[in-house]
């Protein structure tokens, strides 16, 4: 595998581009780091697949990562954080931080009267994961999920700011508004860049937990604790490696979160 | 490859279920024929995808296909037909029948005006291979073709009588009634799920060109063309393989289109 990044990377991987989200909020909390980002959109999107089958993506694409050299794995995808994370842990060497972890812990700090939304995909919804996760740091808040397969969608249709689309969300908070949460956990990357749209439909009384914040700060933590910061002061890279080209939606993303990709690639990738 | 058809069995695959359409028309017309189907969930959808990505997926299928003694192949995916059966006719010695010729024949045949609208994925579209294969048969159509990538997960998600999927009906047509049509071809093989919507948006004065029924009858006479109809008096089975089984939408599919599926297994295919 040729990289043209000096230090170490930080692997970064979601099914598709909207894991962009968590590297443009890594390139705010850690300017230094370089980054190598793969989105697998010969596959995307896995929010409507099993577990087996985005656990084996996941493996196939940590082991990409590692062989680039990467320090740390970031799962910047929340249905493989779902699935995915305790199994890459046994088997990769190197720290992984998910992005539901951080985003849980988020939301249990923010509520104050203990019932908690999660906005997801299907698969993310089903595993559990979020619910299993707060329960863990407090069981006294009660979790309602409901998974939203068609905010992906209307995101890439480019349809942000749209009558359409405050319609869907307005249909999909309909059960947590009912379930009286204060907190709302935007459960996929790609949803942050609803966030204004969300924020309206729910009201000043619910306040938004974004994933993509949250995990930065884990892996800031983390490579402090494993001693792992690259000691540079000039900006970090940003490799971007796709395994199908056809994403119009990359150069719309990359500009609405400010990026800059340094170098940009198509591989594919070996199954296993 | 095991498989418990006993005549040769008619392939039918299509990135995930919608090709399920085909076979509800394949099984009116033919109902004696043995059908092997195969829904590539694990890595649904194609119609955002390339074209060199969407043919090494068609191959890796079609292999699969004629492994288990397939005696046709027809490819139940708009885009997957737009994009590989010129390669598949190449690469394989059975015949290969798609959707897309026979719904721009059908297309063709029906208009009045010469104006002919296609609804279809981001890749179809930009395949051009509906507007070819019209011009091919008669140089004075005019062909205006929109992407409309909303539908599929309006039809997953079961929103087919919404006023939601109404309004975006009406928005993905707005262009084409500009175009002053009177022919519409529904270019995915999930869309006839949503074809009264359509119609209802659409207006009388527009026909309706479903490539589901006009496959089929392109089967059918592929098949007598070469002597391959089977000689039974019984009905023919039909069996279900998925690359994935996270798929709720199935039962829905097959329940809506009238289907009985005599067995249903998931494998995982080998990328090459």
């Amino acid at each position: 595998v040729n990289t043209s990044l000096g230090n170490r990377p930080i692997g970064v991987f979601d099914s598709g581009i909207g894991g962009l989200t968590v590297v443009a909020a890594l390139r705010r909390l850690l300017p230094t780091e370089n980054i190598l980002y793969l989105g697998d959109t010969a596959r995307v999107p896995y929010g409507s697949k099993s577990p087996a089958t985005v656990q084996r993506y996941s493996r196939e694409i940590s082991r990409f990562l590692t062989a680039a050299n990467a320090k740390l794995l970031v799962v910047a995808c929340n249905t493989a954080s779902a699935m995915a994370v305790p199994l890459l842990r046994k088997e990769f060497d190197v720290p992984v931080v998910g992005v539901v972890e951080p985003g849980a812990a988020a939301a249990v700090a923010a509520t104050r009267n203990h019932r908690i939304g999660v906005m997801a995909t299907r698969a993310t919804v089903r595993s559990g994961a979020y619910e299993n996760a707060m329960l863990a740091l407090r069981n006294d808040v009660t979790v309602t999920s409901h998974a939203c397969p068609l905010l992906v969608p209307l995101i890439e249709e480019g349809w942000v700011e749209d009558v359409i689309t405050d319609q869907v969300i307005t249909r999909y908070l309909a059960p947590l508004r009912q379930a009286n949460i204060d907190t709302l956990v935007l459960g996929c990357t790609h949803y942050p860049l609803l966030a204004a749209a969300v924020a309206r439909a729910a009201g000043d009384h619910i306040a938004l937990v974004d994933s993509a914040r949250n995990c930065a700060e884990a892996v800031k933590t983390t490579l402090q604790n494993n001693h792992l910061m690259t000691p540079a002061d000039t900006d970090g890279r940003l490799e971007v490696v796709l395994t199908d080209p056809a994403d119009a939606f990359l150069v719309t993303a990359a500009k609405s979160l400010n990026l800059e990709i340094d170098n940009l690639r198509i591989e594919h990738l070996t199954e296993t």
